[in-house]
């Protein structure tokens, strides 16, 4: 890699509406990154948006006045073959599988949303195995590339590369840390470059456990900010209603957003069925902002990200991505919080699981900073959906439809074998396309019966 | 001890109605165990009952023609000095209590029940401030006695001695393991005395992780019964659906029947709400039922354990002390279920944290035997209930508002701060004269108000 | 197992001069354990010891008026064939290559010891191929069956059979904790059945944390006398000189002969390369004891175990072999330390790796007791042995120089690189014939050159 | 401390010979560290000495033209009050005892080193109490200042702090990882600000898992240039010969030069004995170089760091201290090897303990980032040497003299309780004055008589 002049990078999933931003997160950083090809691969179902999204990438490139060359292919092995960059943004099934597993849980009063619970888990069983096919072609066409993953559930994904490959070079993904960290700075009325936080946990599923301000923890003042009920969560779509003051200050950590769904259940079920009601499920607004934004994206005089991207949420994603590819790329030793395997730095984590975790970033990839315990009373939760996420990993890759019933058996969403079971089953039969691991056999079929 | 001619036993809480059981437990073993003494032990408010069964347990030991003095006393210092073994069945609240822990709960759509959930928590935090008490006593005055506990909630009641005490000399018991061999023993048609399970977990938490007949493993055996949905589980007063096969058999443990109310949670919570309305909480009929048994005691000519008190609930339980108490005099070597402190025992709970566990019982206590890894799919469960009594405890000792809502968030019967909240508030007034320790200060119902 | 009348049982090396003793140990037991079989086994070279020790064995059983079929064959597999057990007392190279195992050491000032440092590695590299192929014949002959291994170093054969192939009945078995036992019970001047010690650490390298007489701990008492300098070690042919009582007072624990390598290293080297001197090696002298043993045996009229094979060392061996095979036939439930998979029953040595500890005796094998941590100061050693036995297990599978080379010089008897290699390079030579895996191929012969 | 203006360093054992190269640093780095005021701290006897350096202090600040207040003094209260930084260069008994340190072991066969066997034990007996004691003294007058220590031997000093003190703005520094950097850098011939070691182990026994220029690793490379023994290791006053090929080769890490004491044990014991006997003991030759430089040093003309101190030994030790100084005051977030908590960031040493490890270093102190395992051959050796630091920090801290004959009998230059007795007896008497926690009782008298 240090030979070569330009960088090579493939992205997967590359007809995305985050595309421009992906683009623009490059043009930004072109003077650390100096990109020479990019390659956007996505299959036949998105040659339309492939095509339009890509004519926009060229212009912005050629706007910035940038020699980036812009491939667009349905070919994912040619995108993959040298490259020294790999991002995943796909999504199996795309908007209409997510409006199913959102819409179908909350038929059974379960939460339905697209990284946890019944949704998270049939998002990763769809996911997974075209993961492990794209890092067993990496392993053959570009084996020192890192694969920067940001296909949700990016947690369960990344489990899944590191417990079922052999490949090592991956990192997840995702905006709920650089979300926290804004929320706080903005809290705080600082500049977000002078709040660090110290993270810990899973993916959606991430603690701070101390938060500094040009490197001296205010977690006690922030912790005292957050017990005032007017001052709420962060993430844009998963808003929540402020924290009881006494749970806040003995839990002693900071939440993210994905909190809400296991400290506030009966709460956000409820307010879920009502949105879903209302307005339609996140799935169902999505594809209407997708729509309006590819006719914006095909407009031939637009060579910039438009602002209206914005309110797509996953924000800062890939801003996050590219930022990440660049201390990569430069080995420069920043601090990022990122998906990768644990080794230790989280106790009562597994050591080879998958934790999102504060990490040095270094050419040869995220080393995560030593946390230690984290509180007392986060340890069963976290603990609890990394079994959720280790038994959804086995059931994609085994086609079990036993363990796929056990793993929603012991999420706390839904905590029972019965509801697990009536859940599946119709999730099983609409994901069907998606899903042949688990049509293989007479056998399995049987059992279903 | 071993020079003593006879043994001498302190029973805290002697005027309950399952002291009986424990006499005949006593008659019954008495050539290995030569016991001299038994005191029985209550609080002013219980003298009366305290009477009626001591004047029974009297008329069984002169009946079964064994010189044992019965001492029946309301100064617990005296009955500790010099004893054995202090057995610990008390109450704190009576049933009274119980019936809030049941009643409250309910209202708010949450299971009431005195063993899990708010009622668990609150039953704790009345009890835990008594056991250390009692244990500071013991400390003092009989310092190689053995304290078995089998108040509950015993696994919590375990922790708060070896978390916030020097003392390590106690046992925590419950009936749930033995009542699972036996409904094995049953479920297989053998003897009772040929089965053996390999216990790991948490009380009222615990996993079958493999079960032998005549020492051979017919788990693969049971576990194809246990699928077949005819077969439910075991202990009287918690009765169980059946699980759905693709769950137990992906499990691949035994399980016990508090497990319902996290495997199958939306059910037992709707259930519990319905037997309430038609049968009243278990409380309830608990007290018609013990009002009936002390009336039977009463009569001057019973001079056994009557047959109605086995429908009380709770069997075994006094034998199993039994047992225990004497395995431990004569250092038999057998193994029994106990709860004692971890050490490794079982992989990925805490050290020093009290657990359920196969035990091979010597003069020198329990001896958990290694269990290694418990299933995957149970790991997050156990830590979470584990986290739940934890921080219960330091709320307990502490006396802090803030732990216990903290510890009622995150126990997943509940798993919202503000229905946590609301429900502490409500039971922390109903059990104001039994939780002096959350009454001390200004600062406390300041933050309350 | 359960359904057959009598047991099979085929034992490796049955040509050794222990057989008789072993053949005492199942007349003494035959009421527990109905021995039907006995199948010695030996290889060519071994043929007129088997047939000599094999008559022996026959006449035994006549005059105990038992009918055991005795079959003395070369042919390894048929005697494997449907075994309810496999005994393994095989020592490939016979006492020449031990001899060697000690000799050469010594002419390095290095201890030359058939289980420790050069020797120890060096018997582990013969042994382990054989052990692992004896392991794959069980596995398709008689899966079933278990392994009993007393093959020195059992620790080492123990972690191979553990770390390198997927059998998982196999026992380790070492008379040095029995001997531990009976020497407490001779300075206590108690009968050996009222000791117990709470056994953990390694085979060679244990432990005794805590000791017991009738259940009550005498430990307090043991290290005083152990302090007393007149009080010495207790295996016979490891002679200990005593220890400093400040030394085993802040030790707190009891300690085995084979400590006095590493925590008397310079005296015990210069001892035995004295009485190498006077006496000759251990081998050697072993070897004249055994030419007697088997003039003995020889005689047609001997028909019991003759008095002198005590002498030979290695008292209690058998009869420990048969005392655990009895218990794993009857599922007897009894307390016995055997080298077996940790799985946290000692606190800070790998899950994986063979430890030697208490265990509980069952038809399904050995049960580890929770020992928790061991001392401070004993936890580096034993780590360090670990290590030293997992790198040469892998350097026997392997075929490894480099590896030999590394677990020598991390060996504390070593401590050299130079040295080790010096040592291996002589030793591998002299081994030549026994170590087929180290000349296979030229790169590993230029390699050493 | 964000606040102040200028910052305040401490130095204790400021009277010694390495304070020219600590001020030549606050220079070089002075517009990073706005140093105001340096504290020279020393005892009585080193009056003469503090006053040479002192003013040798002075004028290189004035030279700079830098407003630094130099204050010399013997009062170390008055020197730590509202410090924010606190270093320790301190030597208790001075150089008499370092060569006490290194003369008596030799005497019995045995490494004679001021931080490895007897010697380094002994060091850290008269070291500890008096850390500790700073330590009260800082929790009371500068309780938010960072203590950075370089007196020997560090890691056992730094695990005194940690585990008999409540104090955690501790950081041990030794300037071995930098010199091994250092090492490599000329090995390979790039500049040492491309070489990055993932450094992880003990203080002196510190490995160097992976090596990198610009971010790739090249450990491949340095392994196969270590195994030629032409490239020997890199640290000026403890030459080691050359690794054996075999050795380093299946060891895969990097080694420092103190490993030589284990890894070459014979050969340098016999290497410092000729030494001992050509040119005196290090302490000796030392204390020539420091006559020599005290001389330099009253030069009034003298006013920057005479090239001469380089010879001294310690090189790069006080820049590394104002490195990390600088780090910590500016959060600047690089990566420096330093000794602290270890927190699971290196698997099998305990969480608790200190370890040395790179580290990132931010306002909030260093932050490990996380080594998950180290090679399995030098987990024993890292955990014996641990084990020692331990005794011997609970031996310096109780004054048992118990613990002091245990940590040097299992300290693995020593291997004998008899000969550590000895040792023991012999360095207690010599080292008498700056033992007086050993010789507060009679029963200690009585237990050594």
């Amino acid at each position: 890699m240090t030979e070569k002049k330009t960088v090579k990078i493939a992205t997967i999933g590359g007809g995305s509406s985050y595309t421009p931003e992906l683009v623009e997160g490059f043009i930004k950083r072109y003077q650390e990154l100096p990109l020479g090809e990019l390659w956007l691969v996505d299959v036949p179902e998105g040659k339309e948006k492939l095509e339009i999204v890509g004519d926009l990438a060229k212009r912005m490139f050629e706007k910035a006045g940038l020699p980036v060359e812009v491939h667009l292919t349905l070919n994912r092995r040619e995108a993959l073959k040298d490259a020294d960059f790999v991002t995943t943004q796909f999504r199996v099934g795309l908007l209409d599988a997510r409006a199913k597993d959102e819409r179908i849980p909350l038929k059974h009063g379960v939460l339905g949303q697209e990284t946890n619970g019944p949704g998270g888990l049939f998002k990763g069983l769809r996911t997974i195995p075209v993961i492990l096919d794209i890092v067993k072609d990496m392993e053959e066409l570009c084996p020192e590339a890192w694969l920067v993953n940001f296909t949700n559930p990016a947690g369960m994904v990344t489990e899944a590369v590191l417990r079922h490959s052999d490949f090592r070079r991956v990192v997840g993904l995702c905006n709920v840390p650089i979300g926290m960290e804004m929320g706080i700075a903005k809290l705080l009325d600082v500049e977000h470059s002078r709040v660090r936080i110290d993270f810990a946990g899973l993916n959606h599923m991430v603690y701070g456990l101390d938060v500094y301000v040009d490197g001296v923890s205010v977690k006690d003042r922030v912790i005292e900010l957050l017990s005032d009920p007017a001052n709420t969560s962060f993430v844009k779509n998963v808003q929540g209603q402020g924290w009881e003051p006494e749970f806040i200050r003995s839990l002693n950590a900071l939440t993210c957003a994905y909190h809400n769904y296991y400290y506030k259940m009966p709460e956000m079920v409820k307010k879920t069925i009502e949105t879903a009601e209302k307005e339609g499920t996140r799935a169902e607004v999505v594809k209407r902002l997708e729509d309006e934004l590819f006719e914006l994206y095909k407009d031939p005089n637009l060579a910039i990200k438009p602002p209206q991207l914005e309110k797509r949420g996953g924000a800062y994603y890939s801003d996050a991505a590219v930022r990440l590819i660049t201390s990569i790329y430069t080995d420069k030793g920043d601090i990022q919080p990122v998906n990768t395997m644990n080794k230790g730095a989280i106790a009562s984590i597994p050591y080879e699981s998958a934790v999102e975790v504060s990490c040095v970033i270094t050419k040869d990839g995220p080393r995560p900073i030593t946390m230690g315990d984290i509180p007392v009373a986060a340890r069963g939760l976290v603990q609890q959906i990394k079994s959720f996420e280790r038994i959804a990993c086995e059931a994609a890759v085994e086609g079990s439809y036993d363990k796929v019933v056990l793993a929603l058996t012991i999420n706390p969403l839904v905590a029972s074998d019965k509801l697990a079971k009536k859940i599946v089953d119709e999730m099983l039969e609409a994901h069907k396309a998606y899903l042949p691991q688990f049509f293989k056999t007479k056998k399995v079929a049987a059992a279903k019966g």
